[in-house]
């Protein structure tokens, strides 16, 4: 690991704990073993770490939904989406914390990059909806709202996942996708797991 | 409204934008067209606004969940803890928004008050979802999973519920009535806006 990444994710440790504005540049430093004057030889400013980290986050989101072959059946995209979702929060969850919690708190030229980012993120879902909605792979009243609906259930889920979780990431995803394809009244299931929904 | 009632609304507005630490008493004070000594006539201190403001937040979701009657089937009793919930955060978005990002940031001892009763208050969902698994009205393979859901896709809805938005509350939340009770795959549907579901 960089010393600029080992900076980021210990700042992001603290933002997360803590807050952004209840963090200090000589708490980061304490906690990297560094003097706050050779803090300042990789960071310029408290605000650039932030900016940093709700970047970095920012991007994992959207990588992973452009990882996804649109070319896939609607059900499938919208598991992989599911999956790709869950993942970075479990591997990013400081990262993701800042990025749902101090968002409203940057300035307004930055805030307005992420916007635009978070929409497009937003399109991958919606698209998929539609898309299945189109095909009759789902059935959907409200398109717009399901895509807030499932993107409510997703990212939420930084609240209460963690990395040494009750369930291994894959079962997690499998299960969360079962209801959102559920929700999004899906009806023939894409996968063999319909006998063990009715296992409860 | 009285004195402390505004103070308090005011303080959530300001926590809500700019965040429980980067907002000063005398920014508070302000607004209220206090001078800060006055402030200090009706509020001890910056802590005891934020304690007051999670509170109320803690106690309208609890007493929203409290109000629905436990004899009801459970597919009913959960279309009424979904509008209940989405009622709080659209009357009292504020105060929800601080609750769920100040909360981290609380003394020990009244995060465990608070612990205890977002546990109370999501305890009243698990059991209806339990509930409905035993009585065959859902099919649900993991209570606790369903749970987390169910209450991530509603807690989230504080980042795009506004007061004025394109839906009636009332219409938003059959719609995710619907969408949550497909999720917990509610075999027949309670009411009659089955046909509706598949008008996409």
């Amino acid at each position: 690991m960089t010393r600029r990444q080992e900076i980021l994710d210990t700042a992001g440790d603290l933002f997360q704990r803590r807050g952004y504005h209840a963090t200090s540049m000589r708490e980061i430093a304490r906690n990297v073993s560094l003097q706050g004057s050779s803090l300042y030889a990789h960071i310029d400013s408290k605000e650039e770490l932030l900016r940093a980290i709700v970047d970095e986050a920012a991007d994992a989101f959207l990588m992973a939904a452009a990882g996804v072959d649109r070319t896939l059946p609607p059900p499938q995209r919208m598991r992989l989406l599911v999956a790709g979702h869950l993942q970075v929060i479990r591997d990013k969850l400081p990262y993701a914390t800042v990025f749902f919690h101090e968002w409203a708190h940057l300035p307004a030229e930055l805030r307005g990059d992420l916007v635009a980012r978070r929409d497009a993120y937003q399109a991958h879902f919606r698209e998929t909806i539609v898309a299945g909605a189109r095909d009759g792979s789902f059935s959907v009243e409200d398109p717009a709202l399901a895509t807030l609906f499932v993107l409510s259930a997703l990212n939420w889920s930084y609240q209460w996942l963690h990395p040494e979780g009750r369930l291994p990431l894959e079962v997690l995803a499998q299960r969360y996708g079962d209801m959102i394809l559920h929700a999004l009244g899906s009806a023939a299931d894409d996968t063999a797991q319909e006998g063990r929904q009715h296992a409860a």
